[in-house]
């Protein structure tokens, strides 16, 4: 475990990243074990967690924009291939064709646009291609995968990968799953005749611990990297990533019954123990857990207690033995290996995602990693 | 109406922004108009935001931490003060200090640390207390107010500012504004007494709403300068600041019957007409409004569909003729002078602040007035 050296400080275990994507690879040991790295690489930092992959062996990274590929172009070296979920805006195309990203094409005027830069340059880049099977969210329709098979030549486009993405991969009994299964096999087979060699991607994290049915030849999980369950109806098989303490601004005991917060909706007792951290919903502690969250002092469980402010978390810290805070720097740990991103988004009513994606820029992001030879904070590291 | 631009582009409206706040000096004509800025000028942009009020005579910012004054350090001229709500830690004291920073002092140890470092430098600098009056989140409580009088004489300490926050500002009938202000007249009389010519702070925006008796010295209102209404039982007086539009990247007809996005939570109908934007939840619009949310397309209204991912939101958008997409950049609004954040809150079932500070890194920010000789991106202008 590593320690945590200042206070409101975002500490992100790389040995943890790492282990996590080992065993996503080894869970599907036939498929390329690509990552997804996009918004940020999930709020963590998407330079430093892609250095860390790809020292330990990943060479394809998932970005959902130009502008993201664009970031991490001087960090991949020349073997690693970025690819662009969303597809490429006109204005996109040439800075995206000089740095060799793979964009992932999801209609058909975009595959139109990139076979005439194919031909304007004579010279035929990577492209991928999404085939909606069922999440009716982005990807070519199949009357227009049919069309775009009959409109171009596989060689003249660049097609290399033949992707899709499932709805309801962390619920293993869904029937959904093996549905779109089927659609994304018949598209598959098509797409092979048509450009044969071409690879086939379909597992998110859920869909890598479906089965080897769901890997086909590249894998590219997200959500286990940074240690969220990717099965709902099951332990977590993944390690925390995030660890994250708030220092205490002030230590009050309640001199008589009100209320604390905004809305003066929570009712405090005389007596109780009220801590106030720094650190608030403009820093990604959601307001929708106020009154469900927790937090720990010296492993002690401390519910959050009203409304959470901007700035500000208050929490009810009367089972804390006063003799703790003299032993010890005024913090409260919100995210570790017992606080998990997972309790908190259900705590908020949300998933682990948005808990991620939404770890404020307040925070100093600071690296750790036993293996590295070196660690570093995100002024070393990010612009 | 301030055009915008380039597609996914949040443009802040600073003749808006000046405008709440004029409204806001004119509400409360014998105070001190200042504005809080904190969490990046709730995530608009801090040194663009302060730069503008400034020159429109705002002479008063308030910040939430030392690094966010910091920040705002070189934007700032002379005769502009900087206060910081939470105060200090016993690490920050030199270099707030040595930039002239006011802290918010809320417990009798950061009343020490403050007291000693003028008796130490022979140099007494400014501060402000803050007592707590009923919030139970932060401030002395009344019995160490007492205690920090006895201790300190005021000339000592360099108190400049006695102040409390409201819990309940927005809601005017309230009981508990009415036994705050009680509590704070009190408190101010007693601060008198001990600090001739020390200036009172009470009001929030809610507080500058309910009249002359909450305004004393120096009111510091933030959510209404960025749009949001600071009273939840009137109809808003204040203009939108934010203006955000998302690209379309997939335009869809839905062939046949089955459900949107992730979990396959949404049915809909073939027929259906589906437009996925590049914008999601890693982009500040909140998960908990999905299928509750909307946007506009050419002044019609267009219902959010599905869960919102990460980096993709559908809109329903079925109500808009065909001959629309012809004739305009594809796009779909989802905050402007009819979506307000407002607006957006309740169908997240949140409030406007937490949806101010949520909108996302991804964004450029673009900052538009007429008023000013030339406009800017965040490019020019944030570090």
């Amino acid at each position: 475990m590593p320690s945590l050296s200042s206070s409101q400080e975002l500490l992100i275990d790389l040995d943890a990243l790492v282990g996590n994507w080992q065993l996503l690879r080894a869970t599907a040991p036939d498929a390329d074990c690509a990552a997804v790295v996009k918004a940020n690489a999930y709020g963590l930092g998407a330079a430093a967690v892609t250095r860390a992959l790809q020292q330990a062996g990943c060479r394809s990274f998932f970005v959902a924009t130009a502008a993201e590929a664009l970031a991490l172009a001087d960090v991949v070296s020349a073997e690693s291939r970025i690819y662009i979920f969303n597809g490429l805006r006109s204005t996109e195309v040439d800075d995206c064709r000089a740095q060799g990203f793979i964009p992932i094409l999801s209609t058909l005027d975009q595959a139109e646009c990139w076979w005439q830069a194919n031909r304007r340059d004579q010279r035929i880049l990577a492209c991928g291609i999404q085939v909606d099977t069922g999440m009716n969210r982005l990807g070519l329709e199949l009357r227009e995968w049919d069309l775009l098979r009959k409109r171009y030549g596989a060689a003249d486009l660049g097609a290399s990968l033949i992707m899709s993405h499932l709805a309801c991969s962390e619920e293993q009994n869904n029937p959904l799953n093996a549905l779109q299964l089927k659609r994304f096999l018949d598209i598959v087979a098509a797409a092979r005749s048509w450009a044969p060699g071409i690879e086939a991607s379909f597992a998110n994290s859920g869909g890598v611990m479906l089965g080897a049915d769901y890997h086909f030849d590249q894998v590219r999980p997200g959500i286990a990297l940074y240690g969220g369950n990717p099965e709902t109806r099951r332990p977590n098989r993944f390690s925390s990533v995030v660890h994250l303490r708030l220092p205490i601004l002030q230590l009050r005991r309640v001199g008589a019954d009100g209320s604390v917060g905004y809305g003066a909706l929570t009712p405090v007792k005389s007596g109780a123990m009220l801590a106030t951290v720094q650190g608030g919903y403009a820093d990604g502690l959601l307001i929708s857990q106020s009154g469900q969250g927790f937090g720990e002092v010296a492993g002690i469980r401390v519910p959050m207690v009203g409304r959470i402010s901007m700035d500000l978390t208050v929490f009810d810290v009367s089972a804390v033995p006063d003799a703790v805070w003299e032993n010890q720097d005024r913090y409260i740990e919100v995210l570790n290996r017992n606080l998990t991103i997972d309790e908190m988004a259900a705590a908020a009513k949300t998933i682990s995602y948005e808990v991620l994606t939404r770890l404020g820029q307040r925070f100093g992001r600071r690296y750790h990693s036993e293996a590295a030879t070196s660690n570093y904070d995100e002024s070393e590291y990010e612009h």
